[in-house]
């Protein structure tokens, strides 16, 4: 069991504020543990998303759609009909479960909301004075309790089973579609559970050359290029990885060095990622690190993930922020080059007190698993 | 292209309101024809939903992030950074760009919203006074233009290519799971995209038994009931369906009872089905008609489909709603039995003037595909 409850708590206390409503799928899970749907968009069947109720005194509740059900037996609910059996306001419902676990908890005063997510619904239902709380939130979050590293390992190695899959199944004559379903049966089988995917998976030097590419029916030949970037979500969190490899194997001398330079890249930023660092100053010493080499990317240096698969910090030029200890940490160092192909090598990086552990290793050669 | 822009900017003139502002990913894609992504829940990319504002006059205009770039060519739009390359706050770009496009369109006056959706962060934007919109637009949606029955087709035919795979995979020895997974890929290749899917796929006579059962590890084994009910969203439209069967067919008498009863049961639908009923009268002939043959369904007799997976109206007892020409409906009479096992067939029927068409056939009996 999670104790981000308290966590949450103590970070309200020390804002001087009296409740929080968690109102986005992802806080709700890293608050409380409740796992909401999310792989159909917004549910027909809620009257809106699901609350987390948190006071600074360590008062909680949750409300939810019946389709989600009671999952957390310590906490008081308010479960209301989503998916009903007679005509129904699902709307209305959701209002009068969020009305009741209000009046039961007692939320009043200083009220933190999620900017983004917050249903303009409750806007007449709650009194008090608001405050958005997207920023402090958010840096919490970027520090993981012990069960939530627990939940990210468990991820992470699913992500790794998912890379093992593509580069098995990724031959000549399959489909993009067809080898990330294969590859996405591989993690969801491993993971017990249907795992919501973000990611890519592109074939051909003209495909991975191209950043933000959807899938679609091209079909592999032997010598293409492979970019397979695949972020399962398992029991509400998030895995994340990325590979690169040839249809077939026998990279060219080309492919290979901008492998090599992204890899070794990578291999950097494990050797010197640990507590104390500016994210900026780590963005740049993989930066110039990648440069020296020839090469450069377009995009961040890697994000935080939890139960958003990008969270808080993300490796940027420009961002400020300090690595702490047991923050999680895509790095994904990679380069586009026409004619060679899109390449990025890509772990899931747990900072410890004195360096960082690699949550889940799978090996990462150009090569296509024999 | 859709005119549905131009019914919602009717139904505005009709009930005498200057604007609509639209949040739900499926009513966007109902009015406009954008689609956004929904697949990982609310994008960390996003700094709220994708938003269309239409007027009673028939102007238009489309907020969305980056990632889901402009897909409209006809139509005016504001993008903003979602998925960045520096530090952003994609609130206020979410925010700016609304406000943008707010001064641009000039909305003011009498402004529709959906009540489910709308962000809180656009109460300071938008000047004007506020009309709750859900039942007038539900009723418009509920009768599809042709560009809609068109891409209801093709989300129909590739739900019925998934029920012939989850026939041909339903092996003895296979997981759950993956026999889950090999069918989506069967799907997804049929829509030459990824599709964001929601139903289910159980196997055994206890858990197709239980209704909202998630799929799992469960191993099939021959003589093993399936239920197996496939909703794909291809090109923002969903297709539904459901199926049951045999693993390795031979059937025991009183399932074969049971699945005759529902099949009949959807048949009398297929029969009876035109514009001019009330959907209550409906219900009852299809419970009626179960009843007498010994069995009930604890749940809808079916249910609207379109740019959402459950639309109005829902087939239920108390819906006074009268059918209508273009509406398309599903219809799924089941039974769930203790000891027998969970047996429900659907189908994705397109109202006509005179009767209905069934958009997308597929083979229904108790036995797996040899």
């Amino acid at each position: 069991m999670t104790n981000n409850i308290q966590r949450v708590s103590q970070l309200l206390a020390e804002n001087k504020i009296d409740w929080v409503v968690l109102s986005g799928a992802d806080a709700v899970c890293f608050a409380t543990g409740h796992v909401a749907q999310i792989e159909i968009g917004l549910s027909p069947f809620a009257g809106g998303p699901t609350l987390a109720l948190i006071s600074a005194e360590g008062a909680a509740g949750v409300v939810a759609p019946n389709i989600e059900g009671q999952q957390l037996m310590d906490l008081p609910y308010e479960i209301y009909e989503g998916f009903a059996f007679t005509v129904t306001d699902q709307l209305s419902n959701f209002r009068s479960a969020a009305q009741k676990l209000i009046k039961k908890l007692g939320v009043s005063g200083r009220i933190a909301f999620e900017t983004i997510s917050f249903p303009s619904s409750l806007k007449d239902i709650l009194v008090g004075d608001f405050v958005p709380f997207d920023t402090p939130l958010a840096r919490l979050r970027a520090v993981k309790s012990d069960h939530e590293i627990t939940l990210l390992r468990t991820a992470a190695k699913v992500a790794a089973v998912g890379q093992m899959a593509a580069r098995k199944h990724s031959l000549a004559g399959r489909g993009e579609l067809e080898v990330l379903n294969l590859t996405r049966g591989a993690m969801e089988m491993a993971a017990g559970e249907r795992c919501a995917l973000a990611g890519e998976y592109l074939a051909s030097v003209e495909r991975t050359s191209v950043l933000g590419t959807p899938p679609g029916s091209y079909v592999l030949k032997d010598g293409d290029p492979i970019l397979v970037d695949l972020a399962p979500r398992v029991q509400g969190y998030w895995g994340d990885s990325c590979n690169a490899f040839i249809v077939g194997g026998n990279a060219t001398p080309e492919y290979q060095e901008v492998f090599e330079a992204s890899k070794s890249t990578l291999e950097l930023a494990m050797a010197e990622l640990r507590p104390g660092l500016r994210v900026c100053d780590f963005d740049k010493q993989l930066r110039d690190h990648m440069h020296g080499l020839g090469f450069s990317y377009p995009h961040h240096s890697g994000h935080g993930i939890g139960a958003s698969v990008h969270e808080f910090p993300r490796l940027l030029p420009d961002e400020t922020a300090m690595i702490e200890e047991d923050m999680v940490l895509m790095v994904e160092p990679g380069a586009y080059i026409p004619g060679i192909g899109g390449i990025r090598c890509e772990f899931m990086l747990h900072v410890t007190s004195t360096g960082c552990e690699n949550m889940a290793p799978f090996t990462m050669n150009t090569d296509p698993l024999k």
